[in-house]
């Protein structure tokens, strides 16, 4: 809907103000006025006199929308299928009165997956009564797919989604939309610090222990970022849902075991060359694969609960899913080392 | 494009396999040769007598192609337009000549742009001599779209994307294309690994340091990567380019200077009353400060920089990044730590 209308009748104008009166997000925001109607009750000639009458003041004719005596949408009708007609056939008998249409207060996300669900380049917006009340068109559409993309994506990389474009929105507001993730970010990250805290001993034993923090926290962060986001947008385009949790687990068991076995071989000859420490090595590597396989799990595992508990599972993805692998791959690293290297 | 063709006859399966000829993600691959054209030396009447004639065998008759004898695109007509026309005026008067349309070869992201840059709902493709091949209808479009973001997405999590869906892809192509940038991001932690390494003399006298290492690298981490995604999401929807890299880098470093004062106060605040160390919390109270003002300079700078390099920018994204302020981070600590904490 680009067009500006700048010839509005009083009625016109009256639709529009209900228009504006919608809640955000709505079906009803996205709808324009502009569509083309027919009584179910007329002809093929008279209805293609009616549309070739009307057509200056619509945005589309594509699809006609076909009501009764008291506007309640009937049926829906392809404008090919009506010049296909036979002038004397009824609109009745040749529309299709199996409708699919969206209500004024439904949510735009929904009508975004009902418009890629049946391929359709408009859909009626009905009101309580079932009365036709406006359109939508696929343009319109392609913007709110975009829309909740990015905010998908922001959510993933802990910010609320902001309403405008980045270089519209200013400096506070984007400070304020990152500043509370970031700081529950910190403080949850506290608890990985409490177990090195915990392990501080065997540190001061073998310094050389910390070396090695960032890449264990790093890789595993990685590596359930990679699962959780993985899943997250196969939920996202309806490809999983919760009920298919126990296969993605396997799914990403047997991947984690490949891709975990690869980088701590890796891992092994690249600390066994730097440091010439075979306990070391078997340490770093054991650590490493291990806390690919559970950060691969708990990445795939979180997204679904979230969906499950109906919570957005977006907001489920990688900085809070990195914050708890951090606290898991530690564990698993200061316990290993306590079991192979002497003295810990 | 959905409708299985079961009755095709000789000319259209030709037709077919001559789609099926061009590459991998270009226009010839989405389109479909059930569109509807028109001469532009008929009349209206003539005109609306064809499109009922030819209706039921196309796609969508929303929009009319106009050619000339050599089958040349030479304007489109609404059917809008056409239907509101007088039964004399001739085709080639009321078209609209200021043509766009799509080559056989160009690739489908740059198609997708032109539909959501025009608002069409189909956009004619035309071959090497301008002539009319078929048609691309905005439905395939949004499938296009919905795959173009999750290769985004994909990347910007370290990961190569898949051609099918999630459920649809094995084990063993899922942990291929996981694994290449899990090593490659496990090689570059190292250099994390060898500050730490350079600076264990620093850690042996004061352990406690070890403890807010997790803290540090992941709250830059997370500061680069919101910074990073900003921008990338940005640069995917055309609102920022490469010349307004010095007005984004300003409203970086405004919005790290803000969130970068607010953790760090929060985090002065927390360590003081969990070890009542004035040093201590002022050590990594400042470091917290610096890294995170650096972590989103170097985010928002490194997906600017692969734009300017015709890089894909989701490569940079958060894993890479998230690498990058690690180090950094942890230069800052350790220098700070040795201006501020005695015997370092």
């Amino acid at each position: 809907v680009k067009r500006v209308i700048n010839t509005t009748d009083e009625e016109t104008r009256r639709q529009i103000n209900q228009i504006l009166m919608f809640p955000d997000e709505s079906a009803g925001c996205l709808m324009t006025i502009e569509y083309a109607d027919l009584h179910s009750g007329i002809s093929v000639e008279e209805a293609i006199k009616k549309v070739r009458r009307i057509s200056p003041e619509r945005e589309s004719i594509e699809t006609l929308f076909i009501t009764d005596h008291e506007r309640h949408l009937v049926g829906t009708l392809n404008i090919r299928d009506l010049l296909a007609a036979k002038d004397s056939t009824m609109i009745g008998e040749i529309m299709d009165a199996n409708v699919i249409s969206v209500h004024t207060h439904e949510n735009q996300a929904e009508v975004a997956d009902k418009f890629k669900k049946y391929d359709f380049f408009m859909m009626p917006v009905v009101d309580n009564e079932d009365r036709l009340v406006g359109m939508i068109t696929i343009d319109d559409i392609i913007d709110v797919i975009e829309e909740e993309t990015t905010e998908d994506i922001y959510k993933m990389a802990a910010m609320q989604p902001i309403e405008d474009s980045y270089m519209q929105t200013g400096v506070l507001t984007l400070a304020r939309k990152r500043f509370a993730w970031l700081a529950i970010l910190m403080i949850s990250a506290t608890f990985t610090g409490l177990i090195i805290e915990k392990f501080q001993s065997a540190l001061a034993v073998n310094v050389l222990l910390a070396t090695f923090i960032p890449m264990l926290m790093d890789t595993s962060g990685n590596a359930g970022s990679q699962s959780a986001v993985s899943v997250i947008r196969a939920t996202v385009l309806d490809e999983i849902a919760f009920k298919d949790t126990f296969k993605v687990i396997w799914k990403e068991f047997r991947i984690s075991m490949i891709t975990g076995l690869g980088v701590s071989l890796l891992n092994f000859i690249r600390v066994y060359v730097m440091y010439k420490s075979m306990p070391i090595a078997c340490v770093v590597s054991i650590t490493l694969f291990f806390s690919v396989v559970a950060a691969k799990i708990v990445g795939c595992t979180l997204p679904l609960i979230a969906t499950k508990l109906k919570l957005d599972p977006a907001i489920m993805a990688s900085p809070l899913i990195t914050t708890i692998v951090d606290a898991v791959a530690l564990l698993v690293y200061f316990n290993i080392a306590a079991l192979i290297l002497p003295g810990i």
